[in-house]
């Protein structure tokens, strides 16, 4: 909040930017809020939004386009950014990315985050919200996975798709799921990056 | 039923196992269709199985324990037996047993599978019976990949339970949600085993 007084005060020629930007923090955070409660995405209202951050639905209206724009936004403001690649090892890039699947800070995303999955099988809408939610950092980890390709790194034949779900895949069972019970979550992000990059076959 | 029939035949002295065999039968399909139409695993009630399958409760608790050790057996029936590996090729074993991962040729199970791995999140109850319902095939591939690791088709250092979980996840995240929209479905097998044994550092 003292960035956004200094805000005012530096730019005193665009009042209702402030206003306007409390009003956005006051939408998502009712959405998050509600979700948390135990709203489905399917059961949430743009009138139950509204209500809750104390604004009209217009008010909603004049920023985001509808209710999956607007969740699109709340989610990606839940997760926080990515991690960002320090672009000196891909092993430690991708040990890095593994380690943000699944972990979120705030309180909230544990009521939420582990619903979206099952979720996502329920309609299109909730697929395409998904899938929307994810792409940035699935290009993250692609982006490494090339890097890698380029400098040498990783084999020159890699199949980067199928290795995507292989990294990502069984971090994320494993933290919706405890899928398997004996696997401990705290180093597998290592463990599945080191396996990939040495495979299976004796060396 | 003929093989029913002529069990009976050869057999006169227990003339009430085909009866109490066909007792089962029913009340495995019972379940079977009772959740193929939508019933939860939770909502499921041992009334409504003996209903259904024209029995009486007693005799469901004759056979079974309760509704868990009920639930394995149907579940199990709707599955069908694993593959068998062939134990000649680790790769080929490995591939085999992928394919079988989400492949259900009864029609219900469709309907039925893709909400047991969401539903295990629901409570201990039906988290513990996924676990059960899979162990006997997760332990397939671990001695399939424990028998590599005696023939040297492996390294010797090989992390087993990690590399379980690299194989399964990411079959098992696109037969439920097609995750990774990009990829295909039918010879992800095949590419996951690949990538896997050949590791992505370059050889």
């Amino acid at each position: 909040m003292p960035a956004m007084t200094s805000a005012v005060e530096s730019a005193p020629r665009s009042p209702g930017r402030p206003r306007s930007a409390r009003a956005d923090e006051a939408i998502i955070e009712a959405v998050l809020d509600l979700l948390a409660e135990g709203s489905t995405i399917e059961s949430l209202s743009i009138e139950a939004i509204a209500a809750r951050a104390g604004v009209g639905k217009a008010t909603i209206y004049r920023r985001w386009s509808g209710k999956q724009a607007l969740l699109v936004d709340a989610l990606r403001s839940l997760k926080g950014d990515p991690p960002t690649p320090k672009g000196e090892s891909v092993r430690d890039d991708l040990v890095l990315l593994m380690r943000g699947v699944g972990h979120n800070p705030d309180p909230r995303a544990s009521k939420i985050m582990p619903c979206l999955v099952p979720e996502a099988r329920r309609s299109p809408e909730q697929y395409a919200l998904y899938q929307e939610l994810v792409q940035p950092r699935r290009e993250l980890t692609r982006e490494v996975l090339r890097r890698g390709v380029r400098t040498g790194e990783l084999r020159a034949d890699l199949d980067i798709e199928v290795a995507m779900v292989m990294l990502t895949g069984p971090v994320l069972m494993q933290k919706i799921l405890k899928w398997h019970p004996e696997i401990d979550e705290d180093d597998l992000p290592e463990r599945v990056v080191d396996t990939l990059l040495a495979g299976l076959a004796p060396s």
